[in-house]
């Protein structure tokens, strides 16, 4: 492990695609290589403003791509979501009006109070939010190396400070060495930060090792469980960590309806926490969610059935893949989430730009996995293109050769 | 003028009419009674949590509601902005994706570069992002009393210190007073505040005392000019202060597509500034607004027919009503803008809620003017109904029998 040293601003805005990424302080208008778009919150958004440099031609260029970069839902909300949104045109004008109840919906959803919930544009807003508030007075955050936008914290907007605590050799979370380290560090600790399951490899934390976290933790200590790929998991021994929000201990749940709910671009996420938790965090969130993100938000919470058909085909689709891909000889890390790590055996950075000339975006390069592919789980399509596309490069496979012939 | 003193933060959060407003911090799902669904930004949006407590049925009840509460545009957007954010919808589900060239758009309209633009979800993001960014190290605002959401600051969130100066016996800002609060408090001002026209008057700082309070500062303290309703005003001494932005002078424009482009459900507002000052802001933005929001933008931009038409019945019908009042005996401040103040000469807050009784929100209390009401600019027909309401209540007229008898 090892601590991130303060830096400048001028560092620090550099360092953006690990930190920002984070804690969604992304700068607007910038970062607009297409190798940087992925993940969620403001990285991607930006994305948007670098396909839009060329004009509307460019529209129609990413109509055309196939989208495995940002573990989105490649199809789409629902009928009844789209629906929901429409019919909240009418509140388009409005600052109050009637929401739908979308937080009595979650609260109820949760069996939780109001009071336990932050919404938030995403839920980059909410760990942003959480990182204002837990990371005061240079406090740093505890989590794994690599997670979502890597653990950085920013505190007074111009130091990052984070523990980066290495993954095991089996890609899981050291659990035990996340426990050491905040121990080791507790009167500096703000925060620890668990992305369950994790991303980009797609590995759970076990409802026993987040037991074994907060048991072996000191109990001042926040937890925040970022359970953005929730929906996607089946493996029994994962658990969401809700009921030790309903059970008052100091765990932050965040959820995000940009994944299985399809409502990235929508921008609504939320947090579960005590409430004492989230009135720390509410202090540093606008909470400005739109009216159609609302509606959407409740109609998408009733319409369980298109979930499942998601979550369905979803994994069916990376069993496929991944079968391929293991019969081309290669290592997939057993995933639980809408995407995947393939192990290419070479430094993925050239492996994306030839994904790029055969437009298929794939995920960006998540240090130090430099040979890990990042891959999301596109329509049957988007999938196709990718194996078609994974068989011409034979990655790994190229570079190899490339050696031998200079050599 | 006063200095507010340092309070706790529960003293803060009940504080939250004229703070929060202002800041866009105002605790979700508090604050559902229909006296407060005023302003913009946070404070409406709890308004329709409030309208939902009673589920379905109070969203019947919001639709049978005259709504001149909040200063919303009546009519809705335009059917090129509506379209625009249909045909967005199959972002919905995106990270990246093509805006339109929103930041683009937004620079080209004002003849500025992207760097000179920060973009949120509304204004209300905007001013929380300047609160956060220039109000570090318990630094004090500078504005008017009163003015949108008054003029506060928050601190560490658990502080507001602001600098208010009381309004002229013509209800225009005190320029002088201004200029003068800031000299004496140079040391500790972090920036001033300004709303042209000012909320909740209507009544316009003039271009020449725009200049004169920029003369009169020390260089270093940037004004923050809230331009939230620029597209309503007729008067010739008004001018947008975005020159001072594109000469480099620390002024920061704020305004938003909530007004004129009826887009307050929807969220998106921006900043104009020189570099450095959007910088600082940027730490304290998440900019997370949606791509319906960011299409919406986009196609509204290219409507000002829309925008002439709106401005055009508004003016109008204002004109109509404060005529109508001034003829049953009130008198109307000079309104610039999309809403007025009428002098009931009486406390407004029974009043209010005789307005409500009969199906017609008007704006809340804006201290220490207590006997004014303001008054928003709906359509036609919501006009007609609050003059049936004014007269029907004549307040004053019935404050003065009511203590006439019970004498």
């Amino acid at each position: 492990m090892r601590i991130q040293d303060a830096v400048s601003r001028r560092t620090f805005m550099g360092a953006v695609s690990a930190a920002l990424g984070f804690l969604g302080l992304e700068p607007q208008g910038e970062l607009l290589s297409s190798s940087l778009l992925q993940g969620r919150g403001q990285r991607g958004q930006r994305a948007g403003q670098a396909g839009d440099q060329g004009g509307r031609r460019n529209a129609e260029d990413y109509d055309t791509l196939a989208k495995l970069a940002n573990n989105e839902n490649p199809y789409g909300p629902s009928e009844s979501v789209t629906k929901a949104m429409t019919d909240a045109f009418k509140y388009a004008n409005r600052y109050g009006y009637p929401d739908g109840g979308v937080n009595q919906a979650i609260a109820q959803h949760h069996n939780l109070k109001s009071e336990n919930i932050l919404t938030g544009a995403g839920s980059g807003e909410i760990l942003n939010a959480a990182g204002q508030a837990f990371l005061k007075d240079h406090k740093l955050v505890v989590g794994a190396e690599p997670t979502y936008g890597s653990v950085f914290s920013v505190a007074s907007g111009i130091k990052k400070d984070a523990i980066r605590v290495p993954l095991l050799p089996d890609y899981r979370l050291d659990i035990p060495g996340i426990i050491k380290a905040t121990h080791t560090h507790y009167r500096d600790v703000g925060f620890v930060y668990i992305c369950n399951p994790n991303n980009p490899t797609g590995v759970i934390v076990t409802k026993q090792e987040i037991q074994q976290l907060l048991d072996g933790i000191p109990g001042d200590v926040p937890v925040l469980i970022d359970e953005a790929y929730h929906h996607y998991v089946n493996d029994p021994n994962y658990a969401t960590s809700v009921p030790y929000v309903i059970e008052g201990r100091p765990v932050i749940v965040a959820r995000t309806f940009s994944k299985i709910a399809a409502l990235a671009g929508v921008r609504f996420g939320y947090a579960l926490a005590p409430r004492e938790l989230i009135e720390q965090m509410r202090t540093y969130s606008t909470g400005s969610t739109s009216a159609l993100a609302k509606w959407a938000v409740v109609a998408s919470l009733k319409d369980g059935e298109n979930e499942a058909k998601v979550k369905s085909v979803t994994l069916a689709l990376r069993e496929k893949t991944t079968a391929q891909l293991k019969e081309l000889g290669y290592d997939v890390i057993p995933s639980q989430a809408n995407f995947f790590m393939v192990h290419v055996k070479t430094d993925i950075t050239p492996v994306i730009e030839e994904f790029r000339k055969r437009k298929v975006l794939v995920g960006r390069k998540f240090p130090p996995m430099d040979e890990y592919l990042r891959v999301s789980v596109g329509n049957e399509s988007e999938m196709d293109r990718f194996i078609a596309a994974f068989k011409e490069i034979s990655p790994g496979k190229q570079q190899a050769q490339a050696a031998k012939t200079s050599a």
